[in-house]
Protein backbone atom coordinates (compact mmCIF):
# COMPACT_ATOMS: atom_id res chain seq x y z
CA UNK A 1 0.00 0.00 0.00
CA UNK A 2 1.58 3.56 -1.06
CA UNK A 3 0.96 6.07 1.40
CA UNK A 4 -0.56 9.25 -0.06
CA UNK A 5 0.75 12.15 1.12
CA UNK A 6 -1.95 15.11 0.57
CA UNK A 7 -0.66 19.03 0.72
CA UNK A 8 2.09 21.22 -1.00
CA UNK A 9 5.46 19.45 -0.38
CA UNK A 10 7.60 22.26 -0.26
CA UNK A 11 5.63 23.35 2.97
CA UNK A 12 7.29 23.02 6.55
CA UNK A 13 4.88 20.64 7.93
CA UNK A 14 4.74 17.65 4.87
CA UNK A 15 8.37 18.05 4.38
CA UNK A 16 8.85 16.78 8.24
CA UNK A 17 6.49 13.75 7.17
CA UNK A 18 8.36 12.95 3.90
CA UNK A 19 11.46 12.98 5.46
CA UNK A 20 10.11 10.38 7.99
CA UNK A 21 8.97 8.51 5.18
CA UNK A 22 12.49 8.63 3.67
CA UNK A 23 14.41 7.77 6.85
CA UNK A 24 12.40 4.96 7.21
CA UNK A 25 12.42 3.88 3.53
CA UNK A 26 8.30 3.98 3.23
CA UNK A 27 7.11 3.84 -0.37
CA UNK A 28 4.72 7.22 -0.96
CA UNK A 29 3.34 9.36 -3.50
CA UNK A 30 2.16 13.13 -2.95
CA UNK A 31 -0.98 14.43 -4.07
CA UNK A 32 -1.10 18.00 -4.25
CA UNK A 33 -3.68 19.68 -2.40
CA UNK A 34 -3.20 23.49 -4.30
CA UNK A 35 -3.88 26.26 -1.18
CA UNK A 36 -3.17 28.87 -4.44
CA UNK A 37 -6.76 28.10 -5.63
CA UNK A 38 -8.03 27.16 -2.54
CA UNK A 39 -8.04 23.39 -3.06
CA UNK A 40 -7.38 23.02 0.94
CA UNK A 41 -10.35 24.68 2.29
CA UNK A 42 -12.74 22.83 -0.58
CA UNK A 43 -15.27 20.23 0.64
CA UNK A 44 -13.45 17.32 -0.34
CA UNK A 45 -10.10 18.26 1.40
CA UNK A 46 -12.10 19.28 4.44
CA UNK A 47 -13.47 16.38 5.01
CA UNK A 48 -10.38 14.69 5.27
CA UNK A 49 -8.60 17.88 7.43
CA UNK A 50 -11.28 19.43 8.62
CA UNK A 51 -8.82 23.08 9.73
CA UNK A 52 -7.84 23.01 5.81
CA UNK A 53 -4.40 22.93 6.85
CA UNK A 54 -1.18 20.43 5.40
CA UNK A 55 -0.52 17.57 5.66
CA UNK A 56 -3.10 14.57 5.67
CA UNK A 57 -2.07 10.95 4.75
CA UNK A 58 -4.18 8.55 3.50
CA UNK A 59 -2.68 4.72 3.82
CA UNK A 60 -5.75 2.05 3.16
CA UNK A 61 -8.50 2.79 5.38
CA UNK A 62 -6.37 5.04 7.41
CA UNK A 63 -6.74 8.97 7.36
CA UNK A 64 -4.02 10.77 9.71
CA UNK A 65 -3.28 14.52 10.37
CA UNK A 66 -0.86 17.04 12.14
CA UNK A 67 2.76 15.98 11.00
CA UNK A 68 4.37 15.24 14.38
CA UNK A 69 1.00 12.42 14.76
CA UNK A 70 2.06 10.91 11.33
CA UNK A 71 5.86 10.96 12.13
CA UNK A 72 5.05 9.12 15.26
CA UNK A 73 3.08 6.67 13.78
CA UNK A 74 5.46 5.40 10.87
CA UNK A 75 8.50 5.41 13.34
CA UNK A 76 6.50 2.98 15.48
CA UNK A 77 4.90 0.83 12.84
CA UNK A 78 8.27 0.37 10.91
CA UNK A 79 10.24 0.12 14.24
CA UNK A 80 12.90 -2.15 12.26
CA UNK A 81 12.73 -0.65 8.86
CA UNK A 82 15.26 2.17 7.67
CA UNK A 83 16.46 4.43 10.32
CA UNK A 84 15.65 4.40 13.93
CA UNK A 85 13.59 7.28 14.91
CA UNK A 86 12.42 6.25 18.36
CA UNK A 87 15.11 4.87 20.51
CA UNK A 88 15.61 1.52 22.18
CA UNK A 89 14.29 2.09 25.77
CA UNK A 90 10.79 3.97 27.27
CA UNK A 91 12.70 6.26 28.35
CA UNK A 92 15.21 6.81 25.27
CA UNK A 93 11.48 7.36 23.94
CA UNK A 94 10.47 9.57 26.16
CA UNK A 95 13.95 11.87 26.02
CA UNK A 96 12.61 11.81 22.18
CA UNK A 97 9.05 12.79 22.95
CA UNK A 98 10.62 15.69 25.46
CA UNK A 99 12.75 17.62 22.08
CA UNK A 100 10.12 17.09 19.63
CA UNK A 101 7.71 18.97 22.32
CA UNK A 102 10.77 21.20 22.66
CA UNK A 103 10.56 21.94 19.04
CA UNK A 104 7.16 21.93 19.19
CA UNK A 105 6.39 24.78 21.48
CA UNK A 106 9.54 26.77 22.26
CA UNK A 107 11.02 27.26 19.15
CA UNK A 108 8.22 26.55 16.38
CA UNK A 109 6.17 29.70 17.77
CA UNK A 110 8.91 32.49 17.60
CA UNK A 111 10.57 30.81 14.31
CA UNK A 112 7.09 30.77 12.78
CA UNK A 113 6.29 34.00 13.52
CA UNK A 114 10.07 35.12 11.38
CA UNK A 115 8.69 33.21 8.41
CA UNK A 116 5.30 35.00 8.42
CA UNK A 117 6.61 38.51 9.55
CA UNK A 118 9.61 38.72 7.22
CA UNK A 119 8.41 36.26 4.24
CA UNK A 120 4.63 35.58 4.38
CA UNK A 121 3.10 38.96 5.10
CA UNK A 122 5.49 41.10 2.38
CA UNK A 123 4.60 38.41 -0.44
CA UNK A 124 1.14 39.04 0.26
CA UNK A 125 1.92 43.35 0.69
CA UNK A 126 1.31 43.13 4.29
CA UNK A 127 3.27 45.27 6.45
CA UNK A 128 5.18 43.62 8.84
CA UNK A 129 6.05 44.51 12.34
CA UNK A 130 9.91 45.47 13.37
CA UNK A 131 8.96 44.74 16.92
CA UNK A 132 7.69 41.19 16.72
CA UNK A 133 10.62 40.28 14.51
CA UNK A 134 13.01 41.48 17.08
CA UNK A 135 11.20 39.91 19.90
CA UNK A 136 10.38 36.74 18.00
CA UNK A 137 14.70 36.63 17.33
CA UNK A 138 15.30 37.43 20.69
CA UNK A 139 13.01 34.17 21.71
CA UNK A 140 15.20 32.03 18.81
CA UNK A 141 18.41 32.91 20.01
CA UNK A 142 17.23 31.61 23.68
CA UNK A 143 15.87 28.61 22.45
CA UNK A 144 19.70 28.10 20.44
CA UNK A 145 21.64 28.97 23.13
CA UNK A 146 19.86 26.13 25.26
CA UNK A 147 20.30 24.09 22.28
CA UNK A 148 24.27 24.94 22.01
CA UNK A 149 24.83 23.43 25.78
CA UNK A 150 22.61 20.26 24.89
CA UNK A 151 24.38 20.01 22.03
CA UNK A 152 27.81 19.98 24.20
CA UNK A 153 27.11 16.86 25.72
CA UNK A 154 26.08 14.95 23.36
CA UNK A 155 25.75 14.69 19.30
CA UNK A 156 21.94 14.35 19.12
CA UNK A 157 19.21 16.81 20.59
CA UNK A 158 18.12 12.93 22.56
CA UNK A 159 21.69 11.31 22.85
CA UNK A 160 23.90 9.95 20.31
CA UNK A 161 21.54 9.16 17.15
CA UNK A 162 19.64 11.00 14.92
CA UNK A 163 15.63 10.41 15.70
CA UNK A 164 12.59 12.05 15.81
CA UNK A 165 13.70 14.91 17.88
CA UNK A 166 16.24 16.09 15.59
CA UNK A 167 14.48 15.45 12.16
CA UNK A 168 11.28 17.65 13.45
CA UNK A 169 13.31 20.27 13.69
CA UNK A 170 14.79 20.23 9.86
CA UNK A 171 12.08 21.80 7.75
CA UNK A 172 11.44 25.13 9.61
CA UNK A 173 15.01 25.44 11.31
CA UNK A 174 16.10 25.59 7.59
CA UNK A 175 14.61 29.38 7.00
CA UNK A 176 17.04 31.02 9.44
CA UNK A 177 19.87 29.90 7.30
CA UNK A 178 18.43 31.01 3.80
CA UNK A 179 14.98 32.57 3.49
CA UNK A 180 15.59 34.89 6.86
CA UNK A 181 19.27 35.32 5.82
CA UNK A 182 19.83 35.31 9.39
CA UNK A 183 22.38 32.05 9.30
CA UNK A 184 24.29 33.73 12.68
CA UNK A 185 21.91 32.58 14.56
CA UNK A 186 22.82 28.88 13.63
CA UNK A 187 26.77 29.49 12.78
CA UNK A 188 27.53 31.42 15.88
CA UNK A 189 26.85 28.46 18.48
CA UNK A 190 29.50 26.23 17.42
CA UNK A 191 27.46 22.73 18.09
CA UNK A 192 24.52 23.80 17.13
CA UNK A 193 26.65 25.03 13.89
CA UNK A 194 28.13 21.15 13.56
CA UNK A 195 24.39 19.34 14.49
CA UNK A 196 23.13 21.77 11.48
CA UNK A 197 25.59 20.40 9.08
CA UNK A 198 25.75 16.93 10.14
CA UNK A 199 21.78 16.75 10.22
CA UNK A 200 21.38 18.07 6.68
CA UNK A 201 24.06 15.72 5.03
CA UNK A 202 21.74 12.95 5.62
CA UNK A 203 20.19 11.65 2.11
CA UNK A 204 16.70 12.36 3.29
CA UNK A 205 17.23 15.89 3.28
CA UNK A 206 19.02 16.32 0.47
CA UNK A 207 16.24 14.11 -1.93
CA UNK A 208 13.45 16.71 -0.08
CA UNK A 209 14.98 19.65 -1.12
CA UNK A 210 16.09 18.76 -4.33
CA UNK A 211 12.49 17.12 -5.08
CA UNK A 212 10.75 20.15 -3.30
CA UNK A 213 12.36 22.96 -3.62
CA UNK A 214 11.75 25.76 -1.05
CA UNK A 215 8.72 28.70 -2.08
CA UNK A 216 10.57 30.75 -0.78
CA UNK B 1 9.96 4.68 43.54
CA UNK B 2 7.44 7.73 43.56
CA UNK B 3 7.66 10.30 41.27
CA UNK B 4 8.40 13.67 41.57
CA UNK B 5 6.40 16.13 40.10
CA UNK B 6 7.96 19.96 40.18
CA UNK B 7 6.32 22.84 39.47
CA UNK B 8 3.24 24.71 40.58
CA UNK B 9 0.74 22.39 40.53
CA UNK B 10 -2.43 24.23 39.99
CA UNK B 11 -0.99 25.66 36.88
CA UNK B 12 -2.21 23.79 33.32
CA UNK B 13 1.00 22.05 32.58
CA UNK B 14 1.89 20.63 35.78
CA UNK B 15 -2.18 19.44 36.28
CA UNK B 16 -1.87 17.83 32.62
CA UNK B 17 0.80 15.38 34.13
CA UNK B 18 -1.21 15.40 37.24
CA UNK B 19 -4.17 14.19 35.80
CA UNK B 20 -2.13 11.45 33.58
CA UNK B 21 -0.64 9.75 37.29
CA UNK B 22 -3.78 9.77 38.48
CA UNK B 23 -5.32 8.32 35.76
CA UNK B 24 -2.97 5.56 35.62
CA UNK B 25 -2.95 5.18 39.72
CA UNK B 26 0.75 6.20 39.66
CA UNK B 27 1.95 7.20 43.37
CA UNK B 28 3.73 10.90 43.01
CA UNK B 29 4.51 13.61 45.07
CA UNK B 30 4.47 17.47 44.16
CA UNK B 31 7.73 19.59 44.49
CA UNK B 32 6.67 23.22 44.51
CA UNK B 33 8.65 25.61 42.23
CA UNK B 34 7.75 29.01 43.16
CA UNK B 35 7.99 31.29 40.49
CA UNK B 36 7.22 33.99 42.94
CA UNK B 37 10.11 33.94 44.39
CA UNK B 38 12.23 33.01 41.14
CA UNK B 39 12.83 29.41 41.52
CA UNK B 40 11.65 28.67 38.48
CA UNK B 41 14.47 30.50 37.34
CA UNK B 42 16.99 29.51 39.98
CA UNK B 43 20.32 27.83 38.90
CA UNK B 44 19.18 24.24 40.85
CA UNK B 45 15.77 24.17 38.77
CA UNK B 46 17.16 25.17 35.53
CA UNK B 47 19.46 22.24 35.85
CA UNK B 48 16.68 20.13 35.49
CA UNK B 49 14.65 22.06 33.32
CA UNK B 50 16.59 24.78 31.01
CA UNK B 51 13.85 26.94 29.93
CA UNK B 52 12.48 27.59 33.52
CA UNK B 53 9.54 26.22 32.32
CA UNK B 54 6.88 23.58 34.41
CA UNK B 55 6.31 21.02 35.00
CA UNK B 56 9.46 18.53 35.30
CA UNK B 57 9.40 14.84 36.79
CA UNK B 58 12.03 12.81 38.73
CA UNK B 59 11.67 9.16 38.82
CA UNK B 60 14.78 7.37 40.25
CA UNK B 61 17.23 8.41 37.41
CA UNK B 62 14.51 10.02 34.68
CA UNK B 63 14.69 13.36 34.62
CA UNK B 64 11.58 14.75 32.03
CA UNK B 65 9.98 17.83 31.15
CA UNK B 66 7.27 18.78 28.57
CA UNK B 67 3.84 17.93 30.07
CA UNK B 68 2.73 16.03 26.73
CA UNK B 69 6.23 14.23 26.55
CA UNK B 70 5.36 13.19 30.05
CA UNK B 71 1.87 12.18 29.98
CA UNK B 72 3.00 9.99 26.75
CA UNK B 73 5.55 8.12 28.89
CA UNK B 74 3.51 7.10 31.77
CA UNK B 75 0.67 6.44 29.65
CA UNK B 76 2.71 3.85 28.05
CA UNK B 77 4.95 2.70 30.91
CA UNK B 78 2.05 1.62 32.62
CA UNK B 79 0.25 0.38 29.61
CA UNK B 80 -1.76 -2.42 31.92
CA UNK B 81 -2.53 0.02 35.13
CA UNK B 82 -5.57 2.09 35.39
CA UNK B 83 -6.89 3.41 32.61
CA UNK B 84 -6.32 2.33 29.09
CA UNK B 85 -5.30 6.53 27.28
CA UNK B 86 -3.50 5.07 24.25
CA UNK B 87 -5.83 2.97 22.31
CA UNK B 88 -5.72 -0.19 21.46
CA UNK B 89 -3.75 -0.71 18.11
CA UNK B 90 -1.27 1.54 16.54
CA UNK B 91 -3.72 3.13 14.47
CA UNK B 92 -6.03 3.66 17.49
CA UNK B 93 -2.59 5.87 19.14
CA UNK B 94 -2.02 7.42 16.11
CA UNK B 95 -5.68 9.41 16.25
CA UNK B 96 -5.14 9.81 19.63
CA UNK B 97 -1.58 12.00 19.10
CA UNK B 98 -3.52 13.89 16.14
CA UNK B 99 -6.11 15.50 18.37
CA UNK B 100 -3.06 15.39 21.30
CA UNK B 101 -1.53 17.23 18.38
CA UNK B 102 -4.76 19.42 17.54
CA UNK B 103 -4.98 20.63 21.24
CA UNK B 104 -1.03 21.49 21.27
CA UNK B 105 -1.23 23.17 18.08
CA UNK B 106 -5.19 24.94 17.25
CA UNK B 107 -6.50 25.37 20.51
CA UNK B 108 -3.93 26.18 23.23
CA UNK B 109 -2.22 28.96 20.91
CA UNK B 110 -5.18 31.02 21.18
CA UNK B 111 -6.59 30.06 24.24
CA UNK B 112 -3.45 30.63 25.82
CA UNK B 113 -3.75 34.43 24.51
CA UNK B 114 -7.13 34.88 25.92
CA UNK B 115 -5.10 33.51 29.39
CA UNK B 116 -2.29 35.83 28.85
CA UNK B 117 -4.41 39.33 28.05
CA UNK B 118 -7.69 38.75 30.37
CA UNK B 119 -6.38 36.94 33.49
CA UNK B 120 -2.57 37.41 33.01
CA UNK B 121 -2.06 40.77 31.94
CA UNK B 122 -4.10 42.64 34.41
CA UNK B 123 -2.69 40.62 37.46
CA UNK B 124 0.49 42.40 36.64
CA UNK B 125 -0.90 46.14 35.34
CA UNK B 126 -0.60 45.83 31.90
CA UNK B 127 -3.15 46.43 29.46
CA UNK B 128 -4.85 43.75 27.30
CA UNK B 129 -5.61 44.00 23.57
CA UNK B 130 -8.95 44.16 23.00
CA UNK B 131 -8.15 43.12 19.47
CA UNK B 132 -6.13 40.20 20.03
CA UNK B 133 -8.49 38.87 22.77
CA UNK B 134 -11.84 39.17 19.87
CA UNK B 135 -8.92 37.63 17.26
CA UNK B 136 -8.00 34.32 19.83
CA UNK B 137 -11.73 34.34 20.63
CA UNK B 138 -12.89 33.74 17.31
CA UNK B 139 -9.80 31.21 16.12
CA UNK B 140 -11.08 29.36 19.83
CA UNK B 141 -14.69 29.60 18.68
CA UNK B 142 -13.31 27.99 15.14
CA UNK B 143 -11.78 25.23 16.79
CA UNK B 144 -14.40 24.13 18.83
CA UNK B 145 -17.00 23.92 15.79
CA UNK B 146 -14.80 21.47 14.41
CA UNK B 147 -14.78 19.69 17.65
CA UNK B 148 -19.08 19.74 17.95
CA UNK B 149 -19.22 18.06 14.33
CA UNK B 150 -16.51 15.24 15.47
CA UNK B 151 -18.18 14.52 18.88
CA UNK B 152 -21.04 14.42 16.94
CA UNK B 153 -19.76 10.77 15.68
CA UNK B 154 -17.76 9.87 18.70
CA UNK B 155 -17.98 10.33 22.21
CA UNK B 156 -14.77 10.85 22.97
CA UNK B 157 -12.14 13.31 20.57
CA UNK B 158 -10.22 10.13 19.10
CA UNK B 159 -13.28 7.41 19.70
CA UNK B 160 -15.20 5.63 21.95
CA UNK B 161 -13.59 5.99 24.81
CA UNK B 162 -11.50 8.92 27.02
CA UNK B 163 -7.67 8.51 25.98
CA UNK B 164 -5.25 10.73 25.70
CA UNK B 165 -6.85 13.38 23.56
CA UNK B 166 -9.31 14.19 25.62
CA UNK B 167 -7.48 14.20 29.22
CA UNK B 168 -4.52 16.72 27.27
CA UNK B 169 -7.70 19.13 27.23
CA UNK B 170 -8.88 19.54 30.48
CA UNK B 171 -6.35 22.11 32.36
CA UNK B 172 -6.50 25.01 29.99
CA UNK B 173 -10.03 24.18 28.33
CA UNK B 174 -11.38 24.56 32.02
CA UNK B 175 -10.64 28.12 31.81
CA UNK B 176 -13.06 28.96 28.87
CA UNK B 177 -15.76 28.37 31.49
CA UNK B 178 -14.81 29.94 35.29
CA UNK B 179 -11.89 32.19 35.06
CA UNK B 180 -12.18 33.82 31.61
CA UNK B 181 -16.13 33.82 31.97
CA UNK B 182 -16.85 32.58 28.33
CA UNK B 183 -19.47 29.48 28.53
CA UNK B 184 -20.85 29.89 26.29
CA UNK B 185 -18.29 28.89 23.76
CA UNK B 186 -18.31 25.03 25.67
CA UNK B 187 -22.46 25.46 26.63
CA UNK B 188 -23.79 27.16 23.16
CA UNK B 189 -22.16 23.61 21.66
CA UNK B 190 -24.37 20.53 21.97
CA UNK B 191 -21.74 17.80 21.98
CA UNK B 192 -19.26 19.71 23.30
CA UNK B 193 -21.12 20.54 26.40
CA UNK B 194 -21.77 16.77 26.72
CA UNK B 195 -17.92 15.84 26.32
CA UNK B 196 -17.01 18.80 28.90
CA UNK B 197 -19.58 17.31 31.35
CA UNK B 198 -18.36 14.04 30.83
CA UNK B 199 -14.66 13.91 31.31
CA UNK B 200 -15.18 17.19 34.30
CA UNK B 201 -17.01 14.21 36.07
CA UNK B 202 -13.66 12.02 35.93
CA UNK B 203 -12.59 11.13 39.81
CA UNK B 204 -9.22 12.59 38.57
CA UNK B 205 -10.48 16.03 37.68
CA UNK B 206 -12.39 16.69 40.91
CA UNK B 207 -9.39 15.40 42.36
CA UNK B 208 -6.93 17.41 40.94
CA UNK B 209 -9.28 20.62 41.45
CA UNK B 210 -9.54 19.93 45.09
CA UNK B 211 -5.94 19.44 45.36
CA UNK B 212 -4.66 22.16 43.89
CA UNK B 213 -7.41 24.76 43.39
CA UNK B 214 -6.99 27.31 40.13
CA UNK B 215 -4.85 30.03 40.65
CA UNK B 216 -7.33 32.35 39.09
Amino acid sequence: MVVKVLGQPSYACPRRVILALLEKEIEHEIVIVDGKVGQDKGPEYLKLQPFGLYPTIQDGDLTLFESRAIIRYYAEKYRNQGTDLLGKTLEERALIEQWVEVESQNLNPPLMQLVIQILVYPAFGRASDPKVIEESEEKVAKVLDIYEEKLSKTKYLAGDSFTLADLTHLPLTYYLLEPLKKPYLVRDRKHVSAWWDDITSRPSWKKSVELYPFPF
